[in-house]
Protein backbone atom coordinates (compact mmCIF):
# COMPACT_ATOMS: atom_id res chain seq x y z
CA UNK A 1 0.00 0.00 0.00
CA UNK A 2 1.02 3.55 -0.83
CA UNK A 3 1.33 6.10 1.78
CA UNK A 4 0.10 9.66 1.89
CA UNK A 5 3.78 10.48 2.16
CA UNK A 6 5.09 8.35 -0.73
CA UNK A 7 1.95 9.30 -2.76
CA UNK A 8 2.73 13.07 -1.94
CA UNK A 9 6.73 12.53 -2.89
CA UNK A 10 6.12 10.64 -5.96
CA UNK A 11 3.56 13.79 -7.35
CA UNK A 12 5.87 16.41 -6.40
CA UNK A 13 8.48 14.55 -8.13
CA UNK A 14 6.26 14.45 -11.98
CA UNK A 15 5.87 17.71 -11.41
CA UNK A 16 9.28 19.22 -10.98
CA UNK A 17 10.33 16.50 -14.09
CA UNK A 18 6.95 18.15 -16.16
CA UNK A 19 8.38 21.73 -15.22
CA UNK A 20 11.63 21.53 -15.81
CA UNK A 21 11.04 19.43 -19.48
CA UNK A 22 8.77 22.30 -20.63
CA UNK A 23 11.36 25.33 -19.34
CA UNK A 24 14.12 23.29 -21.12
CA UNK A 25 12.88 23.16 -24.17
CA UNK A 26 11.64 26.36 -24.15
CA UNK A 27 15.13 28.35 -22.59
CA UNK A 28 17.22 25.74 -22.80
CA UNK A 29 19.18 23.85 -20.43
CA UNK A 30 21.64 26.92 -18.86
CA UNK A 31 19.34 29.27 -19.04
CA UNK A 32 16.73 27.49 -16.99
CA UNK A 33 17.08 28.09 -12.74
CA UNK A 34 15.72 25.66 -10.19
CA UNK A 35 13.44 29.03 -9.34
CA UNK A 36 12.02 28.51 -12.47
CA UNK A 37 11.15 25.17 -12.12
CA UNK A 38 9.85 26.07 -8.51
CA UNK A 39 7.64 28.83 -9.69
CA UNK A 40 6.54 26.67 -12.57
CA UNK A 41 5.60 23.54 -10.69
CA UNK A 42 4.45 25.22 -7.75
CA UNK A 43 7.06 22.96 -5.96
CA UNK A 44 9.12 24.58 -3.19
CA UNK A 45 12.29 25.32 -4.64
CA UNK A 46 14.31 23.60 -1.39
CA UNK A 47 12.41 20.07 -2.80
CA UNK A 48 13.90 19.89 -6.27
CA UNK A 49 17.80 18.68 -4.83
CA UNK A 50 16.03 16.89 -2.41
CA UNK A 51 14.59 14.64 -5.45
CA UNK A 52 17.42 15.20 -8.12
CA UNK A 53 20.82 16.36 -6.01
CA UNK A 54 21.92 18.95 -8.52
CA UNK A 55 20.87 20.50 -11.90
CA UNK A 56 22.92 18.06 -13.50
CA UNK A 57 20.80 14.97 -11.59
CA UNK A 58 17.61 16.72 -12.93
CA UNK A 59 18.55 17.03 -16.61
CA UNK A 60 19.56 13.56 -16.63
CA UNK A 61 16.28 12.40 -14.94
CA UNK A 62 14.03 14.78 -17.89
CA UNK A 63 16.43 13.01 -20.55
CA UNK A 64 15.27 9.49 -18.59
CA UNK A 65 11.54 10.24 -18.85
CA UNK A 66 11.77 11.92 -22.88
CA UNK A 67 13.69 8.34 -23.58
CA UNK A 68 10.73 6.64 -21.86
CA UNK A 69 8.20 8.57 -24.25
CA UNK A 70 10.01 7.75 -27.42
CA UNK A 71 10.75 4.21 -26.78
CA UNK A 72 6.42 4.13 -25.81
CA UNK A 73 6.09 5.94 -28.91
CA UNK A 74 8.29 3.26 -31.02
CA UNK A 75 6.72 0.36 -29.05
CA UNK A 76 3.27 1.52 -30.46
CA UNK A 77 4.37 0.27 -34.52
CA UNK A 78 2.82 -3.31 -34.31
CA UNK A 79 4.93 -5.72 -34.95
CA UNK A 80 3.10 -7.68 -37.99
CA UNK A 81 3.14 -5.32 -40.93
CA UNK A 82 0.45 -6.30 -43.84
CA UNK A 83 0.98 -2.73 -45.97
CA UNK A 84 4.70 -2.44 -44.52
CA UNK A 85 5.28 1.37 -46.21
CA UNK A 86 1.61 2.51 -45.13
CA UNK A 87 2.72 1.74 -41.65
CA UNK A 88 5.73 2.71 -42.16
CA UNK A 89 4.60 6.38 -42.41
CA UNK A 90 1.91 6.42 -40.03
CA UNK A 91 4.56 5.09 -37.30
CA UNK A 92 6.95 8.14 -38.83
CA UNK A 93 4.05 10.91 -38.57
CA UNK A 94 3.31 9.93 -34.55
CA UNK A 95 7.00 10.62 -33.51
CA UNK A 96 7.72 13.52 -35.03
CA UNK A 97 4.46 14.86 -33.86
CA UNK A 98 5.34 14.29 -30.17
CA UNK A 99 6.13 17.15 -27.75
CA UNK A 100 8.92 14.86 -26.45
CA UNK A 101 10.65 15.34 -29.66
CA UNK A 102 11.16 19.11 -29.26
CA UNK A 103 12.58 18.32 -25.65
CA UNK A 104 15.05 15.53 -27.19
CA UNK A 105 16.32 17.80 -29.53
CA UNK A 106 16.71 20.83 -27.51
CA UNK A 107 18.91 18.40 -25.26
CA UNK A 108 20.99 17.35 -28.31
CA UNK A 109 22.65 20.77 -27.82
CA UNK A 110 24.22 19.52 -23.99
CA UNK A 111 24.90 16.44 -25.78
CA UNK A 112 27.35 17.48 -28.43
CA UNK A 113 29.03 19.65 -25.74
CA UNK A 114 32.47 17.52 -25.50
CA UNK A 115 32.30 16.31 -21.60
CA UNK A 116 28.75 16.28 -21.58
CA UNK A 117 27.10 14.39 -18.57
CA UNK A 118 24.39 13.11 -21.46
CA UNK A 119 26.53 12.69 -24.67
CA UNK A 120 26.73 8.66 -23.84
CA UNK A 121 22.98 8.16 -23.52
CA UNK A 122 22.70 10.30 -26.34
CA UNK A 123 24.70 7.41 -28.25
CA UNK A 124 22.32 4.98 -27.32
CA UNK A 125 19.22 7.14 -27.98
CA UNK A 126 20.14 7.76 -31.56
CA UNK A 127 21.02 3.97 -31.69
CA UNK A 128 17.50 2.92 -30.17
CA UNK A 129 16.03 5.50 -33.00
CA UNK A 130 18.50 4.19 -35.94
CA UNK A 131 17.44 0.90 -34.73
CA UNK A 132 13.88 1.25 -34.99
CA UNK A 133 14.07 2.18 -38.61
CA UNK A 134 16.71 -0.26 -39.79
CA UNK A 135 14.16 -3.15 -38.41
CA UNK A 136 11.38 -1.35 -40.58
CA UNK A 137 13.25 -0.64 -43.54
CA UNK A 138 14.81 -3.95 -43.58
CA UNK A 139 11.51 -5.85 -44.33
CA UNK A 140 10.79 -3.40 -47.49
CA UNK A 141 11.73 -3.40 -50.57
CA UNK A 142 15.16 -1.44 -50.95
CA UNK A 143 16.94 -0.19 -54.47
CA UNK A 144 20.21 -1.74 -55.63
CA UNK A 145 22.99 0.05 -53.56
CA UNK A 146 21.10 1.41 -50.42
CA UNK A 147 21.37 -0.18 -46.75
CA UNK A 148 18.69 -0.03 -44.53
CA UNK A 149 21.31 1.52 -41.95
CA UNK A 150 22.29 4.28 -44.31
CA UNK A 151 18.54 5.07 -44.62
CA UNK A 152 17.79 4.92 -41.13
CA UNK A 153 20.86 7.65 -40.35
CA UNK A 154 19.28 9.88 -43.38
CA UNK A 155 15.71 9.79 -41.96
CA UNK A 156 16.52 10.20 -38.56
CA UNK A 157 19.08 12.87 -39.28
CA UNK A 158 16.47 14.42 -41.25
CA UNK A 159 13.73 14.73 -38.37
CA UNK A 160 16.14 16.02 -35.69
CA UNK A 161 17.87 18.95 -38.37
CA UNK A 162 14.19 20.13 -39.49
CA UNK A 163 13.65 20.66 -35.86
CA UNK A 164 16.48 22.20 -35.15
CA UNK A 165 15.82 24.94 -38.32
CA UNK A 166 12.51 25.04 -37.15
CA UNK A 167 13.38 25.91 -33.17
CA UNK A 168 16.03 28.44 -34.93
CA UNK A 169 13.29 29.78 -36.85
CA UNK A 170 10.01 29.05 -36.51
CA UNK A 171 8.43 31.74 -38.27
CA UNK A 172 10.37 30.63 -41.31
CA UNK A 173 10.55 26.90 -41.32
CA UNK A 174 7.05 24.78 -42.05
CA UNK A 175 8.22 21.80 -40.15
CA UNK A 176 5.05 19.90 -40.92
CA UNK A 177 5.37 20.39 -44.54
CA UNK A 178 9.18 19.05 -44.55
CA UNK A 179 7.96 16.03 -42.75
CA UNK A 180 5.22 15.11 -45.49
CA UNK A 181 8.41 15.68 -48.03
CA UNK A 182 10.22 13.41 -45.89
CA UNK A 183 7.76 10.92 -46.33
CA UNK A 184 7.13 11.18 -49.88
CA UNK A 185 10.77 10.84 -50.30
CA UNK A 186 11.22 7.85 -48.77
CA UNK A 187 7.71 6.35 -49.83
CA UNK A 188 8.87 7.71 -53.95
CA UNK A 189 12.62 5.24 -52.74
CA UNK A 190 10.65 2.36 -51.22
CA UNK A 191 7.90 2.15 -54.29
CA UNK A 192 11.06 2.00 -56.36
CA UNK A 193 12.95 -0.23 -54.76
CA UNK B 1 51.59 48.43 -51.34
CA UNK B 2 51.10 46.30 -48.07
CA UNK B 3 54.12 46.99 -45.74
CA UNK B 4 55.58 44.37 -43.63
CA UNK B 5 53.95 44.99 -40.60
CA UNK B 6 50.51 45.06 -42.28
CA UNK B 7 51.35 41.84 -43.54
CA UNK B 8 52.38 40.69 -40.86
CA UNK B 9 49.00 41.13 -39.45
CA UNK B 10 46.79 39.68 -41.85
CA UNK B 11 49.04 36.43 -41.51
CA UNK B 12 48.47 36.17 -37.59
CA UNK B 13 44.50 36.67 -37.97
CA UNK B 14 44.91 34.24 -40.61
CA UNK B 15 46.81 31.76 -38.44
CA UNK B 16 44.26 32.60 -35.74
CA UNK B 17 41.44 32.14 -37.05
CA UNK B 18 42.59 28.56 -38.81
CA UNK B 19 43.45 27.28 -35.58
CA UNK B 20 40.06 28.73 -33.87
CA UNK B 21 38.02 26.94 -36.72
CA UNK B 22 40.28 23.71 -36.19
CA UNK B 23 39.77 24.12 -32.34
CA UNK B 24 36.13 24.59 -32.58
CA UNK B 25 35.09 21.73 -34.43
CA UNK B 26 37.19 19.54 -32.23
CA UNK B 27 36.49 20.67 -28.61
CA UNK B 28 33.54 22.88 -28.84
CA UNK B 29 33.48 26.46 -28.19
CA UNK B 30 32.96 26.37 -24.94
CA UNK B 31 36.15 24.42 -24.45
CA UNK B 32 38.82 26.06 -26.17
CA UNK B 33 40.43 28.63 -24.69
CA UNK B 34 43.09 31.20 -25.78
CA UNK B 35 45.80 29.55 -24.63
CA UNK B 36 44.69 26.53 -26.67
CA UNK B 37 44.63 28.87 -29.31
CA UNK B 38 48.47 30.76 -29.00
CA UNK B 39 49.76 26.78 -29.25
CA UNK B 40 47.47 25.99 -32.25
CA UNK B 41 48.38 28.84 -34.07
CA UNK B 42 51.66 29.52 -32.83
CA UNK B 43 50.81 33.19 -32.32
CA UNK B 44 51.10 34.75 -28.72
CA UNK B 45 48.14 34.19 -26.49
CA UNK B 46 48.46 38.42 -26.40
CA UNK B 47 47.80 38.98 -29.39
CA UNK B 48 44.58 37.15 -29.77
CA UNK B 49 42.46 40.30 -28.21
CA UNK B 50 44.11 42.51 -30.54
CA UNK B 51 43.14 41.23 -33.28
CA UNK B 52 39.69 39.84 -32.22
CA UNK B 53 38.15 41.90 -28.84
CA UNK B 54 37.37 38.86 -26.79
CA UNK B 55 36.04 35.19 -27.20
CA UNK B 56 32.99 36.54 -28.64
CA UNK B 57 34.67 38.23 -31.18
CA UNK B 58 36.87 35.02 -32.21
CA UNK B 59 33.52 33.23 -32.31
CA UNK B 60 32.03 35.60 -34.77
CA UNK B 61 34.96 36.09 -37.00
CA UNK B 62 35.30 32.24 -36.90
CA UNK B 63 31.73 32.34 -38.09
CA UNK B 64 32.26 34.85 -40.74
CA UNK B 65 34.96 32.75 -42.39
CA UNK B 66 33.04 29.75 -42.83
CA UNK B 67 29.95 31.62 -44.18
CA UNK B 68 31.96 32.58 -46.93
CA UNK B 69 33.85 28.94 -47.42
CA UNK B 70 29.87 27.93 -47.65
CA UNK B 71 29.02 30.65 -49.94
CA UNK B 72 31.62 30.24 -51.98
CA UNK B 73 30.98 25.95 -52.61
CA UNK B 74 27.25 27.82 -52.96
CA UNK B 75 28.57 30.01 -55.76
CA UNK B 76 30.17 26.99 -57.85
CA UNK B 77 27.02 25.22 -58.72
CA UNK B 78 26.59 26.32 -62.66
CA UNK B 79 23.70 28.84 -63.14
CA UNK B 80 22.86 27.30 -66.22
CA UNK B 81 21.32 23.71 -65.59
CA UNK B 82 21.22 21.22 -68.62
CA UNK B 83 20.80 17.92 -67.07
CA UNK B 84 18.82 19.57 -63.86
CA UNK B 85 19.16 16.29 -61.42
CA UNK B 86 22.68 15.48 -62.35
CA UNK B 87 23.97 18.50 -61.09
CA UNK B 88 21.27 19.03 -58.09
CA UNK B 89 23.66 15.46 -57.24
CA UNK B 90 26.74 17.09 -57.79
CA UNK B 91 26.24 20.08 -56.01
CA UNK B 92 24.96 18.22 -52.90
CA UNK B 93 27.89 15.85 -52.77
CA UNK B 94 30.31 19.29 -53.00
CA UNK B 95 28.65 21.33 -50.27
CA UNK B 96 28.82 18.09 -47.50
CA UNK B 97 32.24 17.29 -48.40
CA UNK B 98 33.21 20.66 -47.34
CA UNK B 99 35.58 20.66 -44.23
CA UNK B 100 33.49 23.94 -43.11
CA UNK B 101 30.24 22.14 -42.81
CA UNK B 102 31.30 20.42 -39.66
CA UNK B 103 32.43 23.77 -37.85
CA UNK B 104 29.20 25.00 -39.23
CA UNK B 105 27.12 21.69 -37.68
CA UNK B 106 29.31 22.18 -34.27
CA UNK B 107 28.94 25.96 -34.10
CA UNK B 108 25.14 25.23 -34.36
CA UNK B 109 25.17 23.86 -31.08
CA UNK B 110 26.19 27.67 -29.67
CA UNK B 111 23.47 28.75 -31.71
CA UNK B 112 20.69 27.27 -30.66
CA UNK B 113 21.35 28.28 -27.16
CA UNK B 114 18.77 31.31 -26.49
CA UNK B 115 20.67 34.35 -26.61
CA UNK B 116 23.13 33.26 -28.28
CA UNK B 117 25.34 36.03 -30.22
CA UNK B 118 25.30 33.89 -33.63
CA UNK B 119 21.37 33.08 -33.20
CA UNK B 120 20.84 35.86 -35.89
CA UNK B 121 23.49 34.58 -38.13
CA UNK B 122 22.30 31.29 -37.96
CA UNK B 123 18.76 32.30 -39.15
CA UNK B 124 20.51 34.07 -42.20
CA UNK B 125 23.04 31.18 -43.01
CA UNK B 126 20.07 28.53 -42.98
CA UNK B 127 17.56 30.68 -44.88
CA UNK B 128 20.74 30.96 -47.79
CA UNK B 129 20.81 27.38 -47.60
CA UNK B 130 17.66 26.77 -48.18
CA UNK B 131 16.94 29.22 -50.74
CA UNK B 132 19.84 27.97 -52.08
CA UNK B 133 18.40 24.40 -52.36
CA UNK B 134 14.66 25.91 -53.60
CA UNK B 135 15.82 27.74 -56.40
CA UNK B 136 17.53 24.63 -58.00
CA UNK B 137 14.41 22.35 -56.94
CA UNK B 138 11.80 25.02 -58.99
CA UNK B 139 13.37 24.28 -62.14
CA UNK B 140 13.13 20.38 -61.61
CA UNK B 141 9.55 18.21 -61.92
CA UNK B 142 8.40 18.11 -58.49
CA UNK B 143 5.32 15.79 -57.65
CA UNK B 144 1.94 16.80 -57.27
CA UNK B 145 1.28 18.47 -53.70
CA UNK B 146 5.37 18.75 -53.30
CA UNK B 147 6.92 22.47 -52.51
CA UNK B 148 10.45 23.36 -53.47
CA UNK B 149 10.26 25.52 -49.68
CA UNK B 150 9.48 22.10 -47.96
CA UNK B 151 11.87 19.85 -50.08
CA UNK B 152 14.49 22.24 -49.35
CA UNK B 153 14.27 21.76 -45.58
CA UNK B 154 14.14 18.62 -45.86
CA UNK B 155 17.28 18.47 -48.01
CA UNK B 156 19.59 20.94 -45.06
CA UNK B 157 17.57 19.58 -42.19
CA UNK B 158 18.92 15.88 -43.45
CA UNK B 159 22.57 16.83 -43.89
CA UNK B 160 22.16 18.54 -40.57
CA UNK B 161 21.35 15.61 -38.90
CA UNK B 162 23.31 13.34 -40.51
CA UNK B 163 26.90 15.03 -38.95
CA UNK B 164 25.10 15.45 -35.91
CA UNK B 165 24.66 11.82 -35.48
CA UNK B 166 28.38 11.58 -36.63
CA UNK B 167 29.88 13.71 -34.47
CA UNK B 168 28.28 12.17 -31.59
CA UNK B 169 29.36 8.52 -32.92
CA UNK B 170 31.69 8.31 -35.42
CA UNK B 171 32.41 4.93 -35.24
CA UNK B 172 28.99 4.06 -35.40
CA UNK B 173 27.80 6.48 -38.47
CA UNK B 174 28.49 6.23 -41.37
CA UNK B 175 28.14 9.80 -42.78
CA UNK B 176 29.27 9.41 -46.70
CA UNK B 177 26.43 6.36 -46.89
CA UNK B 178 23.95 8.02 -45.35
CA UNK B 179 24.51 10.98 -47.90
CA UNK B 180 24.32 9.09 -50.68
CA UNK B 181 21.09 7.60 -49.76
CA UNK B 182 19.85 11.01 -48.83
CA UNK B 183 20.91 11.59 -52.80
CA UNK B 184 19.03 8.37 -53.93
CA UNK B 185 15.96 9.43 -51.89
CA UNK B 186 16.26 13.11 -53.80
CA UNK B 187 16.75 11.57 -57.15
CA UNK B 188 13.91 8.91 -56.68
CA UNK B 189 11.40 12.03 -55.73
CA UNK B 190 12.39 14.51 -58.70
CA UNK B 191 12.34 11.42 -61.33
CA UNK B 192 8.74 10.42 -59.94
CA UNK B 193 7.52 14.27 -60.36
Amino acid sequence: MTTRREQTSTESRELILTAAAQLFAEKGYRQTTFIDVAERSGISRGSIPWHFGNKEGLLLAVLEHSVEMVRAGLAEVPEEVEDGLARFEEGFSALFARPTTKLFVTLLVEALEPGSPIHGRYVEIHNTLRDHWKRWLERLPLPPGLTAEALAVTIVGAGIGIHQQWLLAPERVDAEQALAALRAMTAGLLSAG
